[in-house]
């Protein structure tokens, strides 16, 4: 097939990502928590390319970095997030703002092109795209503070000179809607051998911390029937969740203990509390109804033992559908350019396209991770991919266009 | 029973412990780390008591308190420790130190009395201790730092102004023999009405680490059937340990996870690293071969999933017998004192006595811990216990002394 229309440059968005890599490049992945220096140098540099591609460039007051094209007729948003997790990947993210930039400069107009402020949550969740749909208040900004090193994000935003900027927000009736290209951060087309995932929806992540409370005491001289452990409690709910969760779940359903603390945490000492972080994921409202109602039942067991377990819901996001028009036109791309190498699939991962996706029609498309690997500095996918994905993403954005 | 010989001060010694008490008093109990200007000041106070009982007292370059008699004759050593756990209690350790000084000032000789330094490990294990009986090198010092906050043990020496002081160590052919009181720190005796336990041994401690290696990734996009979870695997093999030693056990045998950690401990993230530190404690030498073995099974069948589990050893004590002639002297005197109120048992906590017992006869007598609480700082026992303790230890060891 034809590169054109549009004629992307291959060698031309490879190089911006690896220049956009070397922002805090750590072994070979990238370590670019949200406001830091090297975020900001990176931000700066993104601006700066965007406005050799001809947009007309803001960082606004929430650093979202955001390009608009000049010109009427109709119009797309492509864009994704440039911040990483922690000592992370090169991909995650910056695929789907280069993405943006190489398609708005091989079009030539109609695209804008944004990244969005920490998807990452260092600070919070989806700050960028939730400030830009209008989902942020003043309130909440004053009450942000880095999950890692508690400083207030009033204050990242002064020393990333940010402080006093106004924040972009969507303008009503200026995009036929979002797209988004991003690596899948799963093994699935990899294992089944294809090039290009379609997304079809965005699955929902409930969250829970369990705590239990026992009693502390000396870890020799208490006998095994008296003791009220907090963490052996907690290490059969754990236990029991791995029991029966797999019955009761669907194929793609996912859940994971992320944290376990036990306090006081000594060698000697029975733990007198304890505490884990518990999430699971999936598309279906039911299946994710069906899985708390199972957690609340093993949380309601747990107390009929020794120590008394609370679960605390941290937070409950809604599966996000993406927009069946949009999933047509990456589907009839993906069939010109990588035909029989593409697939429909959920997106396990959360994305800032769930959040554009409540104010506008939102579409996203995968490119395969080697390995499956993410959230970790070796994650990584091949070339030909990403240069595929991009031709992709960019002949469904020129098809949109074109349909008005 | 008259309480003579010896006629010991049951409010002397109450107002003593009390007086102790108030040197890093937490709630109602007490927080005195080793070597903390606190812990320096109650050991400068205890020198003071002891040089009033006509003690020629030396504090020692590793911050034992030592008081000795003067004049010839037969000579026993009572002691334990004075410094605490963190919020901790008031009598575990300060109890056996402050009899030893009551049975010293009662008697009026053949007592020396000591307070060794830092047997709850906030720098090492049984340092006071092992350094009298010659177990510690200057090496071991140099080496040695605060687990809780990393401050070298020779830094803490100098900031408690013990630097360059000599170190005391056993004189050979002085002591019958040592004796220490203690607090049960379990609930046998409370459940039982017993008031007076005379110690047979001294339990070996066995402690592991256990670490697992996984892949970290990403939470929402790796399926279950692919993820190498090392929190997963943790979790397996700790309810592994939950569903197999109470099978192969004695009935006093107890274990313990004291600590678990997940890495990196992110709620979107698969832990690719996890760490449990495991312990179990057990009187028969056999029986800890036995447990132990297990765990090695265990490990070896973490193996088999799909992460790489490893068993560090940390530490295997070996169980310390009391010496059978101060087991009988004790319980005779228990016998007059609180007649059918006592009762032989195993130590489950480490004391300075295992210590001891590898240079000299050794001997210990336990009083009831209310609720069997320890290493909290709600740890109690009733007061007539604490005076019937004093008594019954004053009365074997005048027997003893009587019996040369």
């Amino acid at each position: 097939m034809p590169l054109s229309p549009p004629a992307i440059d291959g060698a031309r968005l490879l190089a911006d990502l690896h220049r956009l890599r070397a922002f805090g490049a750590y072994r070979t992945g990238v370590h670019r928590p949200t406001f830091s220096p090297v975020d900001m140098e990176a931000r700066h540099w993104l601006a700066g390319r965007m406005r050799e591609a001809g947009l007309a460039v803001e960082i606004d007051g929430i650093g979202n970095v955001i390009g608009r094209a000049s010109g009427d007729g109709p119009r797309l948003l492509l864009g994704s997030h440039i911040e990483t997790q922690p000592q992370a990947g090169w991909l995650d993210g910056a695929l789907g703002v280069i993405i943006g930039l190489e398609i708005a400069r091989a079009l030539g107009g109609g695209v804008d092109v944004a990244a969005w402020a920490d998807e990452e949550g260092h600070y919070g969740s989806f700050l960028g795209s939730r400030s830009f749909i209008g989902d942020v208040t003043e309130a909440d900004i004053d009450a942000a503070r880095n999950r890692y090193d508690g400083i207030p994000l009033r204050e990242a935003l002064a020393a990333a000179g940010l402080a006093g900027r106004p924040r972009a927000a969507v303008e009503p009736g200026r995009y036929l809607g979002y797209l988004e290209a991003h690596i899948e951060q799963g093994d699935e087309l990899e294992a089944k051998g294809l090039r290009i995932g379609v997304v079809t929806s965005i699955v929902g992540i409930w969250q829970y911390r369990v705590t239990f409370e026992g009693q502390q005491n000396h870890a020799g001289t208490t006998r095994m029937a008296i003791r009220r452990d907090a963490g052996a409690a907690l290490v059969r709910l754990a236990a029991a969740i791995e029991r029966d969760f797999p019955g009761i779940c669907d194929p793609r359903s996912v859940w994971t203990v992320g944290r376990i603390t036990l306090d006081p945490g000594a060698a000697s000492i029975i733990p007198g509390g304890a505490e884990m972080l518990f999430q699971f994921r999936d598309a279906d409202p039911e299946v994710l109804a069906r899985l708390e109602r199972r957690l609340q039942e093993l949380v309601a067991d747990a107390n009929a033992g020794p120590c008394r377990a609370v679960l605390h819901t941290i937070s409950r996001s809604i599966p996000k559908v993406m927009e069946p028009r949009f999933q047509d036109a990456l589907e009839g791309a993906a069939t010109r350019l990588a035909p029989a190498l593409h697939q429909r699939m959920p997106s396990g991962a959360g994305h800032d396209a769930q959040q554009l996706a409540r104010v506008m029609p939102a579409g996203m498309l995968f490119v395969p991770s080697i390995g499956g690997i993410s959230h970790h500095w070796s994650e990584d996918t091949a070339e030909p991919d990403i240069v595929l994905g991009c031709q992709v993403m960019a002949h469904a954005v020129a098809d949109l266009l074109d349909a008005g």
